[in-house]
């Protein structure tokens, strides 16, 4: 195990990911502190044997993670500065940039801020859902800001490696870009596809392979979670939808125009593009898989 | 094993789908026969164990399986039934609408032809990439003329069973249509994805995530082959883009309009149709792994 020197960590926001993180410190010997607005979610997580609830005369935590939705982050952030909750403080939001920039209109504490963001996630939401080595061998993101001394940065990314993740540091709003990419847009282009087969006759279901299986995956997620998600990081992700829409009007037109003298140029372009582009995110999961 | 009154197959083309085939029926004990025109690619498929090379004086096969790609089937097929290479014929191509009117133009004999696709592949081609388990328990969509009679038509549904796989039957245009939705669009749409990460620096690399990896894996497939099968079925795989086009070009205008006042309901209603239809792929799904 990552030898840590975090011995107590409270964890607002007891649902999936909250959950996880809980259990993945749990096992890392890590006392843990759990809160909820709903109690329920806490009783859910406390049975999964991820800590125990947060009481009102609990010394302060080591690291305070943030497990919300987005828009409910800078919030809480404000509140459990002002009692108190912490030392050092660290969300798990998939946008960093507005977020950021609310947190300082806010007036919260930046330098015992550390925003974060594992790159892990399931479809399935609710402390049940939840699972110690969910973020094992993942990328998780930190997007300090530049005044934020070394002390919160390395308790934060102590709290991620406890968690079996691999802390990379970004700023926030290129964290944003990548994720448009790597995450959001491909979000919404499942949920597109997906979107396709919610009213056909079961006849269109017959021939359903892998392919359509694993490319709708991610449409399975809450649509209210995603929108808060989407809403912010809106240009980056439209940004991204742009390019893909361009290629598939391109490729309609080209298909249209086929006169069954050879594939049109467009197509082996897209098509040879993607192949490319495929080898670099495979040569990159490898890479990972090894570290 | 299921019980067939199939006793000699010839394939005609051993690449990693006619491999497969063959791999799945020396399993189930019948004679196979291989053909190329590539004649490395037959002693590829000798070597995988997968039967042995045609000859001229071999007797006509119970069934001729043409796995070449779809513009080369009609071809084959005439040139097969000029030769009595077999009884039955029945091909693998991912399209058949079009293959069945050029077949027909082309004076083949439809009543010995039932036009076949079995739904299942891989992202690698070649014999070496072969796997007799390839058509465990997926659909082989079967598509005959009106006209044909029951014996060729149970002669191809053995085959189809004894590969593991379950024969549907379907007309030629229906097909299409299907396949368009659940595999060609997709690979498409997949390909348009991956394009996105042909170019980039490596650091737009560094938050891959599982999502991502999933949602590209038919983007790695042979250009050519998907340049071929694409251009098959034009017009029903531009259709499908239309509507994915549309949905992502909205979901971009929202996003830009969106004023942090809450979700804009195009977003909300995108994702919870993706929701809707991922539950009705994974209900066929889930059907389908009980058969």
């Amino acid at each position: 195990m990552y030898p840590t020197t975090l011995r107590r960590v409270a964890i607002v926001g007891s649902g999936m990911i909250g959950t996880s993180i809980a259990l993945a410190l749990r096992r890392a010997g890590i006392r843990v502190g759990l809160s909820d607005k709903d109690q329920d979610m806490v009783v859910k997580a406390e049975l999964m044997g991820a800590g125990v609830a947060l009481r009102p005369g609990d010394p302060p935590a080591d690291v305070v993670v943030i497990a919300t939705p987005p828009s409910a982050v800078v919030g809480v952030l404000r509140d459990a500065q002002a009692r108190g909750l912490g030392e050092v403080y660290t969300d798990v939001a998939s946008t960093k940039g507005r977020i950021v920039a609310e947190a300082e209109r806010a007036g919260c504490d930046l330098t015992t801020y550390v925003p974060g963001h594992p790159m892990a996630g399931r479809e399935l939401s609710g402390a049940f859902a939840a699972r110690a080595d969910l973020f094992a061998g993942r990328p998780w993101a930190l997007c300090p800001h530049p005044a934020t001394p070394p002390e919160p940065l390395h308790m934060v990314a102590q709290l991620a490696a406890a968690c079996g993740g691999e802390p990379e540091f970004l700023a926030p709003h290129t964290h944003d870009r990548i994720v448009a990419a790597a995450s959001h847009a491909p979000h919404l282009v499942s949920a597109a596809l997906a979107a396709g087969f919610a009213g056909v006759d079961e006849s269109m279901l017959s021939l359903v392979g892998t392919g359509l299986r694993d490319m709708t995956r991610v449409a399975a997620g809450d649509p209210a979670l995603w929108c808060d998600i989407l809403e912010q990081n809106g240009e980056a992700v439209a940004t991204v939808l742009d390019s893909v829409v361009r290629d598939l009007a391109e490729a309609a037109c080209a298909l249209r125009a086929g006169n069954g003298e050879g594939a049109p140029g467009m197509l082996v372009d897209l098509l040879s593009r993607g192949n490319h582009g495929r080898e670099r995110i495979m040569d990159r999961c490898r890479a990972a898989a090894r570290v």
